[in-house]
Protein backbone atom coordinates (compact mmCIF):
# COMPACT_ATOMS: atom_id res chain seq x y z
CA UNK A 1 0.00 0.00 0.00
CA UNK A 2 1.62 3.27 -1.19
CA UNK A 3 2.24 5.32 1.68
CA UNK A 4 0.88 8.50 2.17
CA UNK A 5 2.29 12.08 0.68
CA UNK A 6 3.96 14.22 3.65
CA UNK A 7 3.04 18.18 3.23
CA UNK A 8 4.34 20.88 5.15
CA UNK A 9 3.09 23.90 3.44
CA UNK A 10 -0.52 25.19 4.17
CA UNK A 11 -1.06 25.88 0.36
CA UNK A 12 0.99 22.68 -1.07
CA UNK A 13 -2.32 20.81 0.65
CA UNK A 14 -5.01 23.36 -0.79
CA UNK A 15 -3.72 22.65 -3.90
CA UNK A 16 -3.82 18.70 -3.56
CA UNK A 17 -6.94 19.00 -1.81
CA UNK A 18 -8.33 21.18 -4.68
CA UNK A 19 -7.07 19.14 -7.41
CA UNK A 20 -8.91 16.05 -5.79
CA UNK A 21 -12.25 17.75 -5.92
CA UNK A 22 -11.42 18.71 -9.63
CA UNK A 23 -10.56 15.04 -10.36
CA UNK A 24 -14.16 14.36 -8.68
CA UNK A 25 -13.30 12.76 -5.41
CA UNK A 26 -14.44 13.80 -1.60
CA UNK A 27 -12.01 15.38 0.68
CA UNK A 28 -11.72 13.81 4.34
CA UNK A 29 -10.06 15.28 6.73
CA UNK A 30 -8.98 14.36 10.77
CA UNK A 31 -7.13 16.98 12.50
CA UNK A 32 -4.16 15.14 14.77
CA UNK A 33 -1.51 15.87 17.28
CA UNK A 34 -0.12 13.36 16.39
CA UNK A 35 1.11 9.99 18.70
CA UNK A 36 -1.54 8.36 16.66
CA UNK A 37 -3.22 5.25 18.59
CA UNK A 38 -5.99 3.11 17.51
CA UNK A 39 -8.45 5.80 18.10
CA UNK A 40 -6.73 7.91 15.75
CA UNK A 41 -7.20 5.38 13.48
CA UNK A 42 -10.43 4.71 13.60
CA UNK A 43 -11.01 8.15 13.02
CA UNK A 44 -9.17 7.73 9.66
CA UNK A 45 -11.05 5.01 8.61
CA UNK A 46 -14.36 6.76 9.19
CA UNK A 47 -13.14 9.66 6.47
CA UNK A 48 -12.40 7.14 4.39
CA UNK A 49 -15.98 5.63 4.37
CA UNK A 50 -17.01 8.60 3.98
CA UNK A 51 -15.14 10.58 1.24
CA UNK A 52 -12.26 9.28 -1.23
CA UNK A 53 -9.32 11.34 -0.21
CA UNK A 54 -8.41 11.48 3.10
CA UNK A 55 -6.24 14.24 4.90
CA UNK A 56 -4.87 13.64 8.52
CA UNK A 57 -3.03 16.71 9.61
CA UNK A 58 -0.61 16.36 12.52
CA UNK A 59 0.20 19.21 13.96
CA UNK A 60 1.02 20.13 17.77
CA UNK A 61 -1.06 23.65 18.24
CA UNK A 62 1.12 25.81 20.61
CA UNK A 63 -1.77 27.92 21.31
CA UNK A 64 -4.23 25.54 22.88
CA UNK A 65 -2.16 24.44 25.66
CA UNK A 66 -1.91 26.61 29.12
CA UNK A 67 1.23 27.97 30.17
CA UNK A 68 1.70 25.08 32.90
CA UNK A 69 0.49 22.06 30.51
CA UNK A 70 2.56 19.15 28.48
CA UNK A 71 3.83 21.65 25.37
CA UNK A 72 7.11 20.54 25.35
CA UNK A 73 6.96 17.06 26.80
CA UNK A 74 3.98 16.30 24.55
CA UNK A 75 4.90 13.03 22.34
CA UNK A 76 5.82 13.61 18.71
CA UNK A 77 6.94 10.60 16.34
CA UNK A 78 6.01 12.08 13.06
CA UNK A 79 7.60 9.05 11.23
CA UNK A 80 6.30 6.57 13.35
CA UNK A 81 2.91 8.05 12.86
CA UNK A 82 3.55 8.42 9.23
CA UNK A 83 3.96 4.53 9.46
CA UNK A 84 0.67 3.61 11.20
CA UNK A 85 -1.35 5.75 8.90
CA UNK A 86 -3.45 3.42 6.05
CA UNK A 87 -5.94 4.41 3.43
CA UNK A 88 -4.35 8.06 4.20
CA UNK A 89 -3.62 10.24 1.24
CA UNK A 90 -1.88 13.61 2.47
CA UNK A 91 -0.22 13.57 5.73
CA UNK A 92 -0.13 17.75 6.63
CA UNK A 93 2.82 18.30 8.90
CA UNK A 94 3.92 21.74 9.17
CA UNK A 95 5.69 23.72 11.83
CA UNK A 96 4.29 26.11 14.03
CA UNK A 97 5.67 29.15 11.95
CA UNK A 98 3.93 27.72 9.46
CA UNK A 99 0.44 27.89 11.13
CA UNK A 100 1.26 31.19 13.35
CA UNK A 101 3.07 33.35 10.60
CA UNK A 102 5.30 36.07 12.11
CA UNK A 103 2.59 39.05 13.10
CA UNK A 104 -0.43 36.49 13.45
CA UNK A 105 -3.27 38.26 15.57
CA UNK A 106 -6.43 36.37 14.47
CA UNK A 107 -8.33 34.16 17.18
CA UNK A 108 -11.20 32.45 16.66
CA UNK A 109 -13.62 31.80 19.99
CA UNK A 110 -17.26 30.14 20.53
CA UNK A 111 -18.51 31.81 23.49
CA UNK A 112 -20.94 29.81 26.32
CA UNK A 113 -20.20 26.47 24.84
CA UNK A 114 -16.75 26.88 26.15
CA UNK A 115 -17.94 28.73 30.12
CA UNK A 116 -17.95 25.11 31.63
CA UNK A 117 -16.12 21.74 32.22
CA UNK A 118 -12.54 21.82 30.24
CA UNK A 119 -13.11 25.50 29.66
CA UNK A 120 -12.62 27.11 33.37
CA UNK A 121 -9.79 24.66 33.70
CA UNK A 122 -7.66 25.24 30.51
CA UNK A 123 -7.85 29.14 29.94
CA UNK A 124 -7.38 29.81 26.63
CA UNK A 125 -7.24 26.47 25.57
CA UNK A 126 -10.76 26.35 23.34
CA UNK A 127 -9.72 29.74 21.38
CA UNK A 128 -6.44 27.75 20.54
CA UNK A 129 -8.58 24.95 18.89
CA UNK A 130 -10.65 26.91 17.02
CA UNK A 131 -8.25 29.21 15.86
CA UNK A 132 -6.36 26.37 14.68
CA UNK A 133 -8.66 24.53 13.65
CA UNK A 134 -10.53 27.42 11.25
CA UNK A 135 -6.89 27.66 9.89
CA UNK A 136 -6.97 24.28 9.17
CA UNK A 137 -10.98 24.10 7.73
CA UNK A 138 -9.73 27.06 5.81
CA UNK A 139 -6.53 24.90 4.20
CA UNK A 140 -8.61 22.10 3.83
CA UNK A 141 -11.73 23.21 1.97
CA UNK A 142 -15.13 21.33 1.42
CA UNK A 143 -14.94 18.24 3.23
CA UNK A 144 -16.32 16.15 6.15
CA UNK A 145 -13.81 16.49 9.04
CA UNK A 146 -13.60 13.60 11.67
CA UNK A 147 -13.37 14.57 15.65
CA UNK A 148 -13.43 11.91 18.51
CA UNK A 149 -16.10 12.05 20.72
CA UNK A 150 -13.90 11.61 23.88
CA UNK A 151 -13.19 15.39 23.95
CA UNK A 152 -16.54 15.92 23.65
CA UNK A 153 -17.20 19.31 24.57
CA UNK A 154 -14.39 20.33 21.46
CA UNK A 155 -15.86 18.33 19.32
CA UNK A 156 -19.43 20.90 20.29
CA UNK A 157 -17.05 23.92 20.11
CA UNK A 158 -15.75 22.53 16.77
CA UNK A 159 -19.34 21.71 14.99
CA UNK A 160 -20.43 24.82 16.05
CA UNK A 161 -17.63 27.22 15.12
CA UNK A 162 -17.89 25.56 11.71
CA UNK A 163 -21.64 26.48 11.47
CA UNK A 164 -21.44 29.74 12.46
CA UNK A 165 -18.57 31.01 10.33
CA UNK A 166 -20.34 29.15 7.18
CA UNK A 167 -16.79 26.34 6.57
CA UNK A 168 -18.11 23.94 4.32
CA UNK A 169 -16.88 21.44 6.45
CA UNK A 170 -19.69 18.61 7.41
CA UNK A 171 -18.11 18.23 11.49
CA UNK A 172 -18.54 14.33 12.38
CA UNK A 173 -17.84 12.78 16.17
CA UNK A 174 -17.03 8.85 15.88
CA UNK A 175 -17.76 6.97 19.42
CA UNK A 176 -14.80 6.59 21.88
CA UNK A 177 -12.29 3.91 21.50
CA UNK A 178 -11.60 2.27 24.16
CA UNK A 179 -8.79 -0.43 25.24
CA UNK A 180 -10.21 -3.62 26.09
CA UNK A 181 -10.48 -3.13 30.20
CA UNK A 182 -12.10 0.32 29.31
CA UNK A 183 -9.90 3.26 29.66
CA UNK A 184 -10.47 5.26 26.84
CA UNK A 185 -7.30 5.74 24.38
CA UNK A 186 -5.28 9.19 24.49
CA UNK A 187 -2.17 9.92 23.68
CA UNK A 188 -1.64 11.34 26.77
CA UNK A 189 -2.15 8.02 28.60
CA UNK A 190 1.43 6.84 27.83
CA UNK A 191 2.88 9.65 30.64
CA UNK A 192 0.88 6.75 33.02
CA UNK A 193 3.12 4.48 35.05
CA UNK A 194 1.75 1.35 36.07
CA UNK A 195 -0.09 1.88 38.98
CA UNK A 196 -1.45 4.96 37.49
CA UNK A 197 -2.50 3.08 34.23
CA UNK A 198 -4.56 0.85 36.84
CA UNK A 199 -6.10 3.59 38.98
CA UNK A 200 -7.13 5.53 35.89
CA UNK A 201 -9.59 2.45 34.99
CA UNK A 202 -11.62 4.56 37.76
CA UNK A 203 -12.55 7.26 35.23
CA UNK A 204 -14.62 4.28 32.69
CA UNK A 205 -15.78 2.75 35.66
CA UNK A 206 -17.35 4.96 37.50
CA UNK A 207 -19.12 6.45 34.18
CA UNK A 208 -20.00 2.52 33.57
CA UNK A 209 -21.82 2.49 36.67
CA UNK A 210 -23.40 5.86 35.94
CA UNK A 211 -24.90 4.21 32.40
CA UNK A 212 -26.20 1.02 33.88
CA UNK A 213 -28.20 2.91 36.80
CA UNK A 214 -29.48 5.65 33.60
CA UNK A 215 -30.34 2.28 32.35
CA UNK A 216 -32.39 0.87 35.08
CA UNK A 217 -34.15 4.14 35.24
CA UNK A 218 -31.94 6.52 37.44
CA UNK A 219 -32.98 10.34 36.22
CA UNK A 220 -31.65 12.55 38.99
CA UNK A 221 -28.54 14.45 37.78
CA UNK A 222 -27.15 14.66 41.09
CA UNK A 223 -27.40 10.30 42.29
CA UNK A 224 -25.75 10.02 38.27
CA UNK A 225 -23.12 12.37 39.35
CA UNK A 226 -22.32 10.77 42.78
CA UNK A 227 -21.97 6.95 41.00
CA UNK A 228 -18.95 8.33 38.38
CA UNK A 229 -17.89 10.75 41.89
CA UNK A 230 -17.57 7.28 43.67
CA UNK A 231 -15.31 5.65 41.47
CA UNK A 232 -12.82 8.54 40.43
CA UNK A 233 -12.70 10.48 43.93
CA UNK A 234 -10.53 7.21 45.44
CA UNK A 235 -8.00 7.27 42.10
CA UNK A 236 -7.91 10.48 41.59
CA UNK A 237 -4.97 13.02 42.41
CA UNK A 238 -7.11 16.00 41.87
CA UNK A 239 -10.67 16.35 40.17
CA UNK A 240 -11.66 19.20 38.03
CA UNK A 241 -14.92 18.05 37.32
CA UNK A 242 -17.54 15.26 37.23
CA UNK A 243 -20.41 16.75 35.59
CA UNK A 244 -23.72 15.73 34.16
CA UNK A 245 -25.02 18.47 31.33
CA UNK A 246 -26.74 19.15 28.24
CA UNK A 247 -25.08 17.68 25.38
CA UNK A 248 -25.60 20.27 22.95
CA UNK A 249 -25.27 23.28 25.37
CA UNK A 250 -22.31 21.95 27.49
CA UNK A 251 -24.22 22.96 30.50
CA UNK A 252 -24.25 21.72 33.66
CA UNK A 253 -27.37 20.41 35.18
CA UNK A 254 -27.46 20.90 38.87
CA UNK A 255 -27.83 18.08 41.42
CA UNK A 256 -31.65 18.38 42.07
CA UNK A 257 -32.35 18.45 38.07
CA UNK A 258 -33.88 15.61 36.73
CA UNK A 259 -31.72 13.97 33.23
CA UNK A 260 -33.30 14.26 30.07
CA UNK A 261 -33.41 10.98 27.83
CA UNK A 262 -29.85 11.96 26.51
CA UNK A 263 -27.38 13.31 28.86
CA UNK A 264 -23.69 14.10 29.08
CA UNK A 265 -21.65 12.67 32.23
CA UNK A 266 -18.57 14.10 31.41
CA UNK A 267 -15.12 13.43 34.27
CA UNK A 268 -11.83 15.48 33.83
CA UNK A 269 -9.19 14.51 36.38
CA UNK A 270 -5.57 13.72 36.85
CA UNK A 271 -4.09 10.61 37.77
CA UNK A 272 -0.64 11.13 39.10
CA UNK A 273 0.47 14.36 37.00
CA UNK A 274 -1.74 13.22 33.98
CA UNK A 275 -4.95 15.21 33.13
CA UNK A 276 -7.42 12.82 31.63
CA UNK A 277 -11.09 13.35 30.63
CA UNK A 278 -13.51 10.68 30.00
CA UNK A 279 -17.31 11.06 29.22
CA UNK A 280 -20.65 8.83 28.05
CA UNK A 281 -23.95 10.54 26.41
CA UNK A 282 -26.38 8.36 28.82
CA UNK A 283 -29.10 7.40 26.48
CA UNK A 284 -27.24 7.05 23.73
CA UNK A 285 -23.57 5.15 23.93
CA UNK A 286 -23.26 2.06 25.36
CA UNK A 287 -22.13 1.80 29.06
CA UNK A 288 -17.89 2.42 29.17
CA UNK A 289 -15.66 -0.02 31.11
CA UNK A 290 -15.14 -3.55 31.05
CA UNK B 1 -27.61 45.52 -18.81
CA UNK B 2 -29.34 42.47 -17.38
CA UNK B 3 -29.46 43.64 -13.58
CA UNK B 4 -27.84 41.38 -10.31
CA UNK B 5 -29.35 38.56 -9.28
CA UNK B 6 -30.86 39.63 -5.55
CA UNK B 7 -30.03 36.54 -3.29
CA UNK B 8 -30.85 36.23 0.22
CA UNK B 9 -28.83 32.79 1.34
CA UNK B 10 -25.83 31.93 2.10
CA UNK B 11 -25.37 28.43 0.65
CA UNK B 12 -27.19 29.96 -2.55
CA UNK B 13 -24.91 32.38 -3.09
CA UNK B 14 -22.03 29.42 -2.48
CA UNK B 15 -23.73 27.89 -5.30
CA UNK B 16 -23.76 30.69 -7.48
CA UNK B 17 -19.86 31.36 -6.67
CA UNK B 18 -18.65 27.62 -6.55
CA UNK B 19 -20.40 27.57 -10.30
CA UNK B 20 -19.09 30.68 -11.55
CA UNK B 21 -15.54 28.99 -10.78
CA UNK B 22 -16.55 25.59 -12.33
CA UNK B 23 -16.96 27.59 -15.31
CA UNK B 24 -13.30 28.46 -14.83
CA UNK B 25 -14.63 32.31 -14.10
CA UNK B 26 -12.99 34.19 -11.12
CA UNK B 27 -14.72 35.66 -8.31
CA UNK B 28 -14.50 39.15 -6.95
CA UNK B 29 -16.59 40.15 -4.06
CA UNK B 30 -17.18 44.14 -3.10
CA UNK B 31 -18.71 43.58 0.86
CA UNK B 32 -20.73 46.78 1.56
CA UNK B 33 -23.47 47.79 4.69
CA UNK B 34 -25.85 49.19 1.09
CA UNK B 35 -26.94 53.22 1.41
CA UNK B 36 -24.12 53.00 -1.96
CA UNK B 37 -22.26 56.00 -2.98
CA UNK B 38 -20.26 56.16 -6.64
CA UNK B 39 -17.30 54.86 -3.36
CA UNK B 40 -18.86 51.76 -3.25
CA UNK B 41 -19.23 51.82 -7.43
CA UNK B 42 -16.04 52.18 -7.59
CA UNK B 43 -15.57 49.19 -5.66
CA UNK B 44 -17.74 47.16 -7.97
CA UNK B 45 -15.79 48.34 -10.97
CA UNK B 46 -12.13 47.70 -9.59
CA UNK B 47 -13.90 43.75 -8.60
CA UNK B 48 -15.02 43.73 -12.22
CA UNK B 49 -11.41 44.66 -12.98
CA UNK B 50 -9.89 42.00 -11.56
CA UNK B 51 -12.51 38.99 -11.53
CA UNK B 52 -14.97 37.64 -14.21
CA UNK B 53 -17.79 37.15 -11.89
CA UNK B 54 -18.58 39.80 -9.29
CA UNK B 55 -20.57 39.54 -5.66
CA UNK B 56 -21.35 42.16 -3.86
CA UNK B 57 -22.70 42.05 -0.30
CA UNK B 58 -25.38 44.09 1.14
CA UNK B 59 -25.97 43.74 5.13
CA UNK B 60 -25.64 46.16 7.69
CA UNK B 61 -24.25 43.75 10.33
CA UNK B 62 -25.36 44.05 13.84
CA UNK B 63 -22.37 43.49 15.66
CA UNK B 64 -19.85 45.90 14.36
CA UNK B 65 -22.25 48.73 16.04
CA UNK B 66 -22.25 49.83 19.33
CA UNK B 67 -25.05 49.68 21.84
CA UNK B 68 -24.69 54.07 21.65
CA UNK B 69 -24.27 54.06 17.35
CA UNK B 70 -26.49 54.73 14.76
CA UNK B 71 -27.52 50.84 13.61
CA UNK B 72 -31.19 51.50 13.72
CA UNK B 73 -31.19 54.59 11.48
CA UNK B 74 -28.46 53.46 9.19
CA UNK B 75 -29.68 53.94 5.60
CA UNK B 76 -31.27 50.72 3.83
CA UNK B 77 -32.77 51.02 0.39
CA UNK B 78 -31.84 47.51 -1.30
CA UNK B 79 -33.78 48.24 -4.34
CA UNK B 80 -32.35 51.69 -5.15
CA UNK B 81 -28.60 50.05 -4.20
CA UNK B 82 -29.59 46.70 -7.05
CA UNK B 83 -30.62 49.36 -9.13
CA UNK B 84 -27.10 51.58 -8.79
CA UNK B 85 -25.14 48.24 -9.60
CA UNK B 86 -23.11 48.02 -13.01
CA UNK B 87 -21.29 44.69 -13.73
CA UNK B 88 -22.43 42.98 -10.92
CA UNK B 89 -23.96 39.10 -10.82
CA UNK B 90 -25.00 38.46 -7.74
CA UNK B 91 -26.22 41.22 -5.10
CA UNK B 92 -25.90 39.12 -1.75
CA UNK B 93 -28.72 40.78 0.45
CA UNK B 94 -29.18 38.33 3.39
CA UNK B 95 -31.34 39.07 6.54
CA UNK B 96 -29.49 38.84 10.37
CA UNK B 97 -30.80 35.77 10.98
CA UNK B 98 -29.63 34.25 8.17
CA UNK B 99 -25.72 35.81 8.83
CA UNK B 100 -26.27 35.02 12.98
CA UNK B 101 -28.48 31.77 13.21
CA UNK B 102 -30.12 31.00 16.41
CA UNK B 103 -27.49 29.84 19.20
CA UNK B 104 -24.62 30.93 17.19
CA UNK B 105 -21.50 31.91 19.46
CA UNK B 106 -18.62 32.48 17.36
CA UNK B 107 -16.92 35.53 17.47
CA UNK B 108 -13.59 36.16 15.61
CA UNK B 109 -11.02 38.91 16.31
CA UNK B 110 -7.97 40.89 15.17
CA UNK B 111 -5.21 41.68 18.36
CA UNK B 112 -3.06 44.70 18.16
CA UNK B 113 -4.19 46.11 15.10
CA UNK B 114 -7.10 47.19 16.70
CA UNK B 115 -5.95 48.46 19.85
CA UNK B 116 -5.57 52.01 18.44
CA UNK B 117 -7.40 54.53 16.31
CA UNK B 118 -11.26 53.44 15.65
CA UNK B 119 -10.61 50.60 18.36
CA UNK B 120 -10.63 52.02 21.66
CA UNK B 121 -13.39 54.70 20.51
CA UNK B 122 -15.85 51.59 19.18
CA UNK B 123 -15.30 48.71 21.69
CA UNK B 124 -16.36 45.74 19.58
CA UNK B 125 -16.54 47.33 16.49
CA UNK B 126 -13.50 45.08 14.97
CA UNK B 127 -15.00 42.00 16.17
CA UNK B 128 -17.77 42.47 14.65
CA UNK B 129 -16.22 43.71 11.30
CA UNK B 130 -13.92 40.30 11.01
CA UNK B 131 -16.09 37.93 12.67
CA UNK B 132 -19.26 38.96 9.52
CA UNK B 133 -15.91 39.02 7.29
CA UNK B 134 -15.02 35.82 7.86
CA UNK B 135 -18.60 34.47 7.73
CA UNK B 136 -18.41 36.07 3.88
CA UNK B 137 -14.80 34.78 3.09
CA UNK B 138 -16.70 31.25 4.09
CA UNK B 139 -19.07 31.42 2.23
CA UNK B 140 -17.88 33.31 -1.28
CA UNK B 141 -15.00 31.04 -1.09
CA UNK B 142 -12.11 31.96 -3.31
CA UNK B 143 -12.07 35.07 -4.25
CA UNK B 144 -10.01 38.65 -5.22
CA UNK B 145 -12.01 41.21 -2.58
CA UNK B 146 -12.15 44.94 -2.70
CA UNK B 147 -12.14 47.55 0.39
CA UNK B 148 -12.01 51.02 0.29
CA UNK B 149 -9.06 52.96 1.93
CA UNK B 150 -11.45 54.92 3.94
CA UNK B 151 -11.28 52.40 6.49
CA UNK B 152 -7.85 52.29 6.38
CA UNK B 153 -7.89 50.28 10.09
CA UNK B 154 -10.53 48.35 8.66
CA UNK B 155 -8.34 47.01 5.54
CA UNK B 156 -5.48 46.67 7.57
CA UNK B 157 -7.20 44.41 10.02
CA UNK B 158 -9.28 42.20 7.61
CA UNK B 159 -6.29 41.80 5.28
CA UNK B 160 -4.42 40.12 8.50
CA UNK B 161 -7.45 38.02 9.17
CA UNK B 162 -7.84 36.41 5.99
CA UNK B 163 -3.96 35.73 6.01
CA UNK B 164 -4.01 34.26 9.27
CA UNK B 165 -7.02 32.59 8.69
CA UNK B 166 -5.22 30.72 5.68
CA UNK B 167 -8.50 32.31 3.36
CA UNK B 168 -8.18 31.65 -0.02
CA UNK B 169 -8.92 35.46 -0.51
CA UNK B 170 -6.84 37.89 -2.22
CA UNK B 171 -7.35 41.66 0.14
CA UNK B 172 -6.97 44.48 -2.36
CA UNK B 173 -7.42 48.52 -1.24
CA UNK B 174 -9.03 50.79 -3.31
CA UNK B 175 -7.59 54.27 -3.22
CA UNK B 176 -10.59 56.54 -1.68
CA UNK B 177 -13.42 58.31 -3.34
CA UNK B 178 -13.73 61.92 -2.67
CA UNK B 179 -16.05 64.65 -3.43
CA UNK B 180 -15.44 67.20 -5.87
CA UNK B 181 -14.62 69.57 -2.89
CA UNK B 182 -12.26 66.97 -1.14
CA UNK B 183 -15.07 65.27 1.68
CA UNK B 184 -13.98 61.51 1.66
CA UNK B 185 -17.33 59.70 0.34
CA UNK B 186 -19.30 57.99 2.73
CA UNK B 187 -22.58 56.59 3.56
CA UNK B 188 -23.20 58.71 6.92
CA UNK B 189 -22.62 61.67 4.97
CA UNK B 190 -25.93 61.99 4.24
CA UNK B 191 -26.77 62.31 7.72
CA UNK B 192 -25.07 65.80 7.69
CA UNK B 193 -27.03 69.33 7.28
CA UNK B 194 -25.93 71.78 4.67
CA UNK B 195 -23.74 73.30 7.12
CA UNK B 196 -22.08 70.62 8.57
CA UNK B 197 -21.75 69.21 5.15
CA UNK B 198 -19.35 72.66 4.54
CA UNK B 199 -17.37 72.19 7.73
CA UNK B 200 -17.49 68.36 7.23
CA UNK B 201 -14.09 69.52 4.70
CA UNK B 202 -11.98 70.64 7.87
CA UNK B 203 -11.06 66.72 7.54
CA UNK B 204 -9.77 66.82 4.01
CA UNK B 205 -8.20 69.91 4.34
CA UNK B 206 -6.29 69.28 7.30
CA UNK B 207 -5.58 65.68 5.61
CA UNK B 208 -4.15 68.06 2.37
CA UNK B 209 -2.11 70.69 4.77
CA UNK B 210 -0.30 67.86 6.16
CA UNK B 211 0.62 66.36 2.97
CA UNK B 212 1.56 69.12 1.31
CA UNK B 213 3.80 69.90 4.20
CA UNK B 214 4.96 66.09 3.85
CA UNK B 215 5.65 66.46 0.45
CA UNK B 216 7.47 69.76 1.07
CA UNK B 217 10.29 67.48 3.64
CA UNK B 218 8.39 68.42 6.88
CA UNK B 219 8.99 64.46 8.72
CA UNK B 220 8.31 65.30 12.31
CA UNK B 221 5.43 63.35 13.46
CA UNK B 222 3.85 66.18 16.34
CA UNK B 223 4.44 68.55 13.43
CA UNK B 224 2.74 66.70 10.70
CA UNK B 225 -0.31 66.14 13.19
CA UNK B 226 -1.15 69.25 14.37
CA UNK B 227 -1.43 70.56 11.08
CA UNK B 228 -3.90 68.16 10.22
CA UNK B 229 -5.61 69.38 14.05
CA UNK B 230 -5.80 72.57 13.20
CA UNK B 231 -8.40 72.50 10.45
CA UNK B 232 -10.40 69.60 12.32
CA UNK B 233 -10.41 71.39 15.65
CA UNK B 234 -12.66 74.63 14.84
CA UNK B 235 -14.85 72.32 12.97
CA UNK B 236 -15.62 69.45 15.06
CA UNK B 237 -18.20 68.74 17.52
CA UNK B 238 -15.69 66.43 19.34
CA UNK B 239 -12.60 65.00 18.11
CA UNK B 240 -12.04 61.02 18.42
CA UNK B 241 -8.43 60.98 17.32
CA UNK B 242 -5.73 62.70 14.70
CA UNK B 243 -3.05 60.19 14.74
CA UNK B 244 0.18 59.71 12.63
CA UNK B 245 0.90 56.13 12.89
CA UNK B 246 2.18 53.04 11.21
CA UNK B 247 -0.07 52.07 8.35
CA UNK B 248 1.35 47.94 8.89
CA UNK B 249 1.06 48.15 12.60
CA UNK B 250 -2.05 50.53 12.65
CA UNK B 251 0.05 51.82 16.04
CA UNK B 252 0.39 55.43 16.80
CA UNK B 253 3.87 57.15 16.39
CA UNK B 254 4.87 59.43 19.20
CA UNK B 255 4.95 63.86 18.44
CA UNK B 256 8.75 63.48 19.04
CA UNK B 257 9.17 60.60 16.46
CA UNK B 258 10.50 61.76 12.41
CA UNK B 259 8.05 60.02 10.47
CA UNK B 260 8.89 56.75 8.11
CA UNK B 261 8.77 57.53 3.83
CA UNK B 262 5.34 56.17 4.14
CA UNK B 263 3.32 56.73 7.45
CA UNK B 264 -0.81 56.93 7.79
CA UNK B 265 -2.21 60.33 9.18
CA UNK B 266 -5.57 59.35 9.84
CA UNK B 267 -8.81 61.58 11.99
CA UNK B 268 -11.94 60.45 13.27
CA UNK B 269 -14.07 63.42 14.45
CA UNK B 270 -17.90 64.53 15.36
CA UNK B 271 -19.70 66.62 13.53
CA UNK B 272 -22.73 67.20 14.62
CA UNK B 273 -24.04 64.03 15.73
CA UNK B 274 -22.37 62.73 12.79
CA UNK B 275 -19.00 60.63 13.56
CA UNK B 276 -16.44 60.76 9.97
CA UNK B 277 -13.24 59.77 9.45
CA UNK B 278 -10.89 60.21 6.73
CA UNK B 279 -6.97 59.60 6.16
CA UNK B 280 -3.96 59.68 3.51
CA UNK B 281 -0.73 57.63 3.44
CA UNK B 282 1.90 60.18 3.26
CA UNK B 283 4.45 59.57 0.86
CA UNK B 284 2.10 57.24 -1.06
CA UNK B 285 -1.72 59.25 -1.68
CA UNK B 286 -1.96 62.46 -3.29
CA UNK B 287 -2.67 65.01 -1.53
CA UNK B 288 -6.46 64.96 -0.40
CA UNK B 289 -8.94 68.68 -0.57
CA UNK B 290 -9.41 70.68 -2.96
Amino acid sequence: MPSAMVLKGPSEVREACDAARARGLTVGFVPTMGALHEGHLALTREAKRRASFVVCSIFVNPTQFGPNEDLARYPRDLAGDVAKLEGVDVVFAPEPEAMYVPGERTRVRVDDLTAHLCGPHRPGHFEGVTTVVAKLFAIVGSSVAVFGKKDFQQLAVVRRMARDLFFPVEVVGHPIVREPDGLAMSSRNAYLSPGERERALGLSRGLGAAARAFAGGERRAGALRRLALAAVEPIATSIDYVTVADPDAIAPLPDDATAPERVLLAVACRVGGTRLIDNVVLGEDPPPGA
